[in-house]
This record gives structure tokens, sequence and C-alpha cells, in this order.
């Protein structure tokens, strides 16, 4: 996860970032619209996708670590997976080392993004005039959270939120590929919408694996699948054709040209990724 | 249908919410965009949704009603779900005592936002300065509605779309629940993209039951479905268990904790909700 | 594809209006955004769709070219429907005789919206400070389309952003229908959300051979399907019966009132339409 920053070559207020597994059938997220144009009109907000598989703190987390780069610097992160929903879990804020603020649950879900951006302090959301009048049990992204966010944009103090919180905040670990004498075996991280299979592979960790074998080539299998080979682009395999790649994640990536490798693979999460080297042969060679 | 209003502390231009089952596929939603952004460049649009389900006039009405109080007081709502285009439905805008406007069909989508905001006044849009030159018979969204709200932002006078309507403003009814003997007995209004099945059994109607019972607990079921305990939050009950609960509908709702209560009980609207109480008994305490 | 352009009655900076085939279940079009929004704060965004079938330069350039005309006179598309990213094909910016401007990959995804808005420059994305610092292989939409579009909001003029295009941009070639002795035989071009059925038959096509039979009526069939009449609007069929209309297309297409007619008819792009001429009869009279 390593995308550089876009530079931001001119200024002007930040936006209001959004990101849920609230899907797009309902009213939810307009909703909480609403309620952030109510209090901070004028606010720009910006959609980063609320097609989060419903409750999954991960694939929110890492849709979150892989995007918020790109925003400016001052951007506020409004995330909202929230499985546990009126229960112990805090609703927090943060503001970060990195200029970002980020506003939801602690349960992980701010986690990858917080571990680059250097988190400097976090409250717990409980001052009740940043809050609705009214809190229901079930959807604190309208009641507690969209506030939250608006508040701090209009110019709030992240202290006046709420009290600063006792304990850490939640931490995700995602599993790290490990190196065996003979493969590197990691798995599945996160799949597309593409049917694209995104590994915990490295850029870095496959260098150091491949230098082990200086004479030979290196495949790709999804759990038991049919090997597949590195390409540097979709567009070098052939239509229909499995390839791996370095995508956008800056991950080792399993992927089918024009088609699903999720589908091709019958593969989700977790998923186990392993590569090996092989000979090279004049059959091989491209 | 209680939801507080969000305060409003600040001024700035309102919004225009828009609201419609074209679905996230087509560039339907995008031309409307492009249509008020040709004339009213600068209005701030919020999408509430366009996932409601395709001609679902139903869902549509109670999504608005579950949204529109949460948006700033003088919003312009572009409602469209037509599956009546072409045909002697009126095109109309309406102004609200709540100081929201509203546009849309005629036919009900706007009913249950309209019975909380007040109507004071609606038009028929007829004036053809205020439609695209050319207005086709499958497409009012873009060629009658969007101009119509994009008019409006500018400040164009409500009078000057049309003529008073005439007749009254066509009225959706929503299903009572009826309180029996031994039971409570609604239906199912809406179902959610999480699966959670919405009924119309209001907090007062379960509490005047729930008063004929004083030393019983109260027990939930969808169709002929296994009765469903009533909870404060999702949370509250195991991963993959059923539940009942007052979610952000303000309504008795049936939700499965980190899965769907739509797919669980098979159950769609219209599927029967019923309340009844049983003994308190050392096995049923918490 | 014959809509009028909504008059632009007002003035204001134009927007940047994003099509792309990325969906809504990934943080794609949020990291497009936000790259966006780090060079080009405050630049109006909307969104036109990123429900493009993955991979479908047609039903993308369709899409675009149904609705590029409804935006402001200066708009800035940004198109991203790239089967080929990584490889040979090129990423361009064109500037139109209409005023619009076009970023995407030369694949023909811009080229029926083209073909309207007459291309006058056209230049391939290539100088590197106006691309991040970093350009992956597999997503040239964060790193060179979005910077590009975003650069161009701000005033930096296309010359710049590389060398004009030596060859001419890429076409697509959309079937035309062809007119028979007995019968107007052409095909599907694009299937919408609701199941509409949009053929490649326009008012014209079918009038001139309608003069042909004056006495008689025509009827429409999908692949081998029932017949189907020819109605104004969707509303004039009764509920879940099939019939043709020319729709917001200004094409011939078969729909079914609330319902679909690609289910009905099991049919899809490149399914055969064929208009054929049938007696009055008083049965048939309406």
């Amino acid at each position: 996860m390593t995308v550089r920053h876009a530079t931001s070559r001119a200024s002007g207020p930040a936006p209001i970032a959004i990101l849920t597994d609230f899907g797009y059938r309902d009213h939810y997220v307009g909703a909480m619209k609403g309620v952030i144009a109510s209090i901070a009109p004028g606010a720009p907000l910006i959609d980063i996708t609320h097609g989060v598989p419903a409750q999954s703190v991960m694939a929110g987390a890492i849709a979150l670590a892989q995007s918020w780069r790109m925003f400016p610097r001052r951007t506020i992160f409004l995330v909202v997976v929230d499985p546990g929903v009126g229960t112990a879990r805090l609703p927090v804020a943060v503001q970060t080392r990195a200029g970002a603020r980020f506003v939801g649950p602690d349960n992980g879900v701010l986690s990858l993004a917080l571990e680059e951006a250097g988190p400097a302090r976090a409250v717990e959301l409980r001052t009740p005039r940043y809050r609705l009048a009214r809190v229901s049990a079930t959807f604190h992204g309208r009641d507690i959270f969209a506030p939250a966010a608006a508040h701090l944009w209009r110019g709030v103090r992240l202290g006046a939120l709420g009290p600063a919180l006792r304990d850490g905040l939640t931490h995700l670990e995602l599993a790290a590929a490990r190196e065996g004498v003979e493969e590197l075996r990691g798995e599945v991280l996160y799949v597309d919408g593409f049917g694209n299979l995104v590994s915990n592979i490295g850029r870095d960790a496959l260098a150091r694996f491949a230098a082990r074998f200086p004479a030979m080539r290196l495949s790709v299998r999804i759990d038991a699948g049919a090997p597949v080979e590195i390409r540097e682009a979709y567009g070098d395999a052939r239509k229909g054709a499995p390839l791996a790649t370095f995508g956008s994640f800056e991950l080792l990536e399993v992927a089918v040209r024009d088609g699903s490798a999720a589908k091709r693979f019958a593969a989700g999460p977790g998923a186990v990724v392993t590569v090996w080297p092989f000979r090279r042969t004049a059959r091989h060679e491209p």
C-alpha cells in the first residue's frame, strides 16, 4: 500500500469522503448526506463506495486503506461498516499526523488506513449536542457519525466531540505471506467487482523470494487451481486467459482478461495463493 | 416516521435531492443531472438512492418519507418512480408548509412524505419553457421533472411551472396494524438491502398491546416462521440469529444479525407479522 | 441520437462528468475522485454511471452518446471503460467543436459521442507532470485519466498534456438496420437496467419503411419471439404485456410494461429485431 499522494496544487475546502456497506438500494446514504447538508451546507461530499460487502469490516478497511491517500490532505473520512451498531464498540473520531481525519466505529475498519496516516489523537463521540437529538440503536451513521463529520468540517474541535479514548484503537491484523523453502504462500485478501483476487503478497516479498531462484521463473496458483504466469498488465493475456499481476493495490493479484478470476477459480477471501519457481524452458519462453 | 429534523445551524443554497428507480447500470440519472447542471449550474446535487425496486411506487414513497426530514428546510426533492410515464398521471410540483418542495409524478410516490410535510400548494408541470424542447414519452425524469427542479432552484415561482392542481394529490394508503384479542397483526412494508423486514407496527401500537399483558413478554413471527424475540440492537443477537427491533424507521423490524431476514424467512413486502404475548419463565429470561 | 441540448441559461464552472465500468462495489471511482479533488478542488463532479457492463466498450460508448448533450457546453467527460489498460491503446484527450472535452482510452468508447460533438483536436496523454508520480499498469483511470481531466478543468491547455495524435481516433461501427422487400431488420444495441431492448432502428428508417405499406400496420419481433405492437408509451400496454416504442434513445425499443423484455425474450445485445407489415383488421384495431 505504497500509492503516492496526488500533489495538491490548489486550495479549497476539503471534502467529506464517505465509505459504507449500506449498498445502493435504500435511502440510508441519502439520509446521512441530508444530515451533513443540514449541519454543514456547502461541504463537498465524495462517495468512496457504499458497496462494501455487508458487515465486512476487513473489506471496508482495505478499500479505505487503498483510497485515502488520493484525497486532499485535510479530508474528513466518514466510514460506516458497523455490524456492532448499538453495542459496546465505541464511535470515534481520529486526527492523524498526515492531516486526514477519520470518523467511524472503532471496530478495526479504520485501522489499516490509520497505520499509514499515523493516529495523533482519538476521541469517543459522546457530546450530545454533536449528535442528532434522538439516537437510534441501529443507525449511528445518520445519528452519530454523519453529525460528527459535519461538525468537524465546520470547524468544531476534535476534543469537543467527546473525551479522549482511554484504551488504544482496535487493530485489524492482516495475515502476512510466509516464505517456505520452495514456495511463497499467501492468501486472498480482497475480491473486487471485476472478480480480481488480490493477495497479501507485496512486490518486496516476491522480489526477495525470486532472488533465491535466479535461473527460474515464477508461477502462481489459487488453491489447487491451474498455474498462472505473472504479466505486466491485464491486456498482456489473451481474452479469457488468467494471469497474475501487480494491480492498483500494489499487491500480487490473479485476474482473468475480460473475465472473473473469482468465478474461474471459485475463490474468495482466504483462498490460498502459492508462488513457486519453475525452470525456464524453450516451451515456456514468451 | 417520527425522525427529528437535523438542526440547520448554517445557511447556504439548499440542495436538490434525487430519488429514482433508475438503477445504477445506465446513464439515466446522469442525463438528469446534466440537465440540471445546464439549467442551474452550482446547484448541489445529492442522491438519496436510485436503487428503489423498478416501478415500486410504495418502496419509493417509504424511502422518501424516511429521509426527507434529514435534509435542509428548503431542499427540492426530485422523485422519479414512474411506471405510468407518458400516460394520464400528472407531473407535479408541490410546495409544503415545512418548506421543502417536491417534484415528481402524482402517483402516490410523494404522498407519505407530503403527509408529514403538509402540502400547501400543488401545480401541474405544463409550462413548455420549463421543460426540455422535446419531451419524450418515456423519460419525463429528464424532459420534465429535472428541468422543473432546476428552474425552481434558480428561483422560478411554483405558479410559473403550470396551473394549480384541480383535484387533490394521489394518496397511498399504508395498511394499519390490527390489534386482536390475543395478537397484534401487521405486515412487512419494506425490505432493505440488508434483508431487514420492516413492518407497519409502530412503537405506540406495540406499547398499547404490551400494556394489556403486564406479566408477559412479546414474541414476533414472520408468516408461519419460528418466533423471534425483541432486542434493543442488532448486536444484541448472536451472529446468524434472528431478532426483532425498532430500527431506523421507528417501526418494528425483523433482522438477522450479520445476515438477511428476507432470505431466512423467504419473506418480502406483504408478509404477515404477528406479535403475541407469552409467559415469562426462567428459561426465557435473558 | 437526436436529443436536444438543454438550454444553458446560467454560467458557472462546468462539471467533470464521469462514466466508467468500475461498478459500485470497490473504491476505484472514489480513488479517481480523490485525485481530482486533490488537483482541482471545487470541481463539480457528476457521475453519469459506473454500471457499464465490465469491459463493454460498446455499452459505454452508447451511454456516453446518449447523455453528453444534456451537460453544459464546456463539460469535461472522463470516460474509463478500458479492457486494454496497460497495453498499446493510447490514453487521449479530445477538444470538440461543440465545446465539450473528452478524456479516456482511444478504444472507441468516445467515438459515438465524438461523431456528434465533432473532434477538433486530440492529444496523447504523455506529459509526466500531468500524471500521478507513479503510473500503475492496471489503473490508468486513477493515474492518467483523472489527473488529465482535473488539470484541464484547472485551465491547463490541451496541448500541454501531450503530443497531437498522429493517426485518427478509433471508431466504433454501429450495425445499420437493413430494409428488405418485406421486412426491416435491425439488432439490439443496448439492454438497460429495466430490461428494455434498444435497437438500431431510428424513427426515420421506420417511417420510410412504413410509407411503403400505407394500408398496413407494423409489428415487431425479437429473434423468433411473439409479435409485439408499437405504442406511444410504456403505460399504453397492459401490466406485464410487451410493447415496442421509441424510448429516450430515439430508437425503437422493445419493453415489457412493469417488467423486463430482456428476460421475457431471453435476449441481449445482437438479438435480431424484425419489423414487418400486417393488414389492419377489426380484431387488431385498438
